[in-house]
């Protein structure tokens, strides 16, 4: 079978595990180390293919639990696939939903809902069940997982092939196998159980790749990654770093809980990283703070993608280097008048034509063009961020960078 | 005193009133008949200048009344007047924010709220008074109008002079008188009085407008276009008409109620324009549906503005010529599968690249990215159906084009 996707490493450095390479996807080639910009529903909210051609975005994401719930797959596959729907013509990668519908379900588990949905409220709204002792709204069992829609409460089931299916449907250039994503509330033993179930997933997702590889008339050239869980525990991490290694994926996400501080998080790159191959790239899921980056690519993370950035625009926090952690409050009233633009080094559309008092207008008017203006800078802000971070590894600087950023 | 507006009428067509022209005013020329599209608060909603100036937008409307709210516009004038503010180089009127002081007053009074506060919710709500009999929120005297902000209750007052003043700082290159907006429910007896009134207050802002332009070290090249009022009276919008054209006005604007159905509105027209000046432009405030532009070109109107295109973009209605009231409902189920753009004629950015089910998707899943798609298609709607309507009075031809479009 063609592959899909071609890596290739150019340079490690020799201080840490960082690495600068290309990862050539059927929809262009990307730059590594870098960032993975979020378009969850097949679009980055509040701006358009043509701002993120301009703004240098190499690759997205979207989800495959939020597209089979709306629009669903089918009318995408109908539509000619993601790229076509969305019209953004570079590359794209799905995630599997596997977090979506786990994180859900833990939320209601344990109270400490993701997507704000907590017992009692889900109980008023009356369309979710609330957790009981050993129920939830989510059921694993060895097939898949039973699942309601955050949309409408309706009954949902994802398999490891289904999930595969709908990525077929979907069109992305990288696929993810469904996965089990454990909290970082579940014990030990829960999260071993959890993780040979999705390393089964993970041989089924294979299987049913290949399957619809062959029997796709225009043979889709689409890559899958397989992912690596185990919680924080270390033993179950470098398991599961040895098992998926060992299958013919074309990548390696690592997911799920990375601990509960940013310590463990490091600790599970470290215990994982070490133990995968060279020649395979690797994405890690939902890291994507300024500080964070420095650590993920030092420990050889070669993409990761977070809502962080886009999100964080919208509520008005604006990513500069010389403010702590790394966020101008645009809302805050000392900007009333302030007639420099969010970042005087900065060559983004925002920078260049409007003022720091023009976007705490905006923000405090509620008007749209504020979330337009202050994504496109904080995605801007990312771009620029990893083409320093590439050249600084290029030239074995990555740490002085690191310390100039603090 | 240098002139800050130049207008030239290079062609009136000889079945109809309708006539082409150039108006050249400080930051760029426009050609006329042109719809003005609205930017209340300093943004056109949803969109940036750089969609603006790729979708043949001539010319913006601001409003005083909400940019002397919020941001003020004393902030404005520090922040190098609008057109730096908000980064659009090129021509800006601003409306004098009489219209919007006294829709809230007249809903109030009548009961009718123009801005959703009705007497019973002002009561729950607590920071505005409700109506009583002879009793308003907004109480007007000879010297001016006497107000509460919306946003926050706040006492305000206008004059014709502070009007003027807040103009002078904003530094639109078109400004307007303040006016007394009569709502259609006021009898003839108060509809004259207010009138007389509102004539006065032409003269008296004709007298600061000079004053201000000495005084300035900088004059700024901004003209004044005073305000035809009347309600749905003929004597009192011919006397309004007199009253107006025999003043050193830049352009002469029609305004207030223009009666309660569309054939008033056209009345109203015919009555006054014939009365005002063939060489000064004409404004016609807040009409912009697709059959009234017919209306008010063939009558000899040369700019007008209007909510609607941009609203209605963000409610998911979307322009087009075929469909019954120039309104494609992109929520409508019967689009979730159209792989046809809104428009198969329309060169628009959104049309370009995207489809109705793409725009279906985004609508039905609150994306931002919907509003500015939709702005875009509709703004462009109208600067393309203006292009056509030029040519086709430069050709004689407006009649038959209006027949065209139905």
């Amino acid at each position: 079978m063609q592959e899909a996707l071609a890596f290739t490493v150019h340079h490690s450095d020799p201080h840490t595990q960082a690495r600068i390479g290309t990862l050539t996807t059927p929809h262009g080639v990307i730059q590594t180390p870098t960032f993975v910009t979020v378009g969850t529903q097949a679009t980055v909210k509040a701006i358009a293919p043509d701002d993120l051609a301009r703004l240098g975005v190499q690759i997205l994401i979207a989800n495959t639990y939020h597209l089979h719930l709306r629009p669903g797959e089918e009318v995408i596959r109908e539509l000619g696939g993601l790229h076509r729907f969305m019209g953004w013509p570079g590359p794209i990668m799905t995630d599997s939903g596997g977090f979506q519908v786990f994180s859900l379900g833990a939320g209601i588990e344990h109270g400490v809902g993701k997507i704000g949905i907590f017992p009692e409220e889900a109980e008023r709204g009356g369309h979710l069940r609330p957790a009981r002792q050993g129920q939830s709204l989510v059921r694993v069992d060895e097939e898949g997982v039973s699942f309601r829609s955050h949309l409408d409460g309706s009954p949902q089931r994802f398999t490891p092939e289904s999930v595969i299916d709908m990525q077929r449907a979907l069109g992305p250039d990288i696929m993810l196998v469904l996965d089990e994503c454990t909290s970082p509330l579940h014990d030990y033993e829960y999260t071993r159980r959890a993780l040979e179930r999705t390393h089964r997933w993970a041989d089924r997702a294979l299987v049913r790749f290949r399957e619809t590889g062959r029997q796709a008339k225009r043979p889709k050239a689409q890559g899958l990654y397989g992912i690596v869980q185990g919680g924080a525990f270390r033993d179950l991490r470098e398991q599961s770093a040895r098992f998926i290694s060992g299958r013919d994926f074309d990548g390696i996400a690592i997911g799920g809980s990375l601990g509960a501080s940013k310590t463990e998080m490091h600790e599970v790159l470290d215990w994982t990283i070490p133990l995968l191959p060279a020649e395979k790239p690797r994405h890690l899921l939902g890291i994507g703070a300024i500080p964070d980056i420095f650590e993920v690519v030092r420990r050889g993370v070669d993409t990761f993608d977070c809502v962080a950035p886009t999100r964080l625009a919208r509520l008005g926090a604006l990513l500069v280097r010389d403010e702590l952690d790394y966020k101008l409050t645009i809302t805050n009233a000392r900007f009333e008048r302030d007639s420099a633009p969010i970042d005087a080094n900065c060559d983004c559309y925002t920078c260049q034509n409007f003022s720091r008092a023009y976007l705490h207008h905006l923000f405090n008017a509620k008007e749209i063009l504020a979330m337009r203006l202050a994504t496109i800078h904080n995605v801007h802000f990312l771009s620029r961020l990893m083409v320093q971070i590439r050249q600084a590894v290029a030239e074995g600087q990555l740490d002085a960078l690191k310390r100039e950023w603090r």
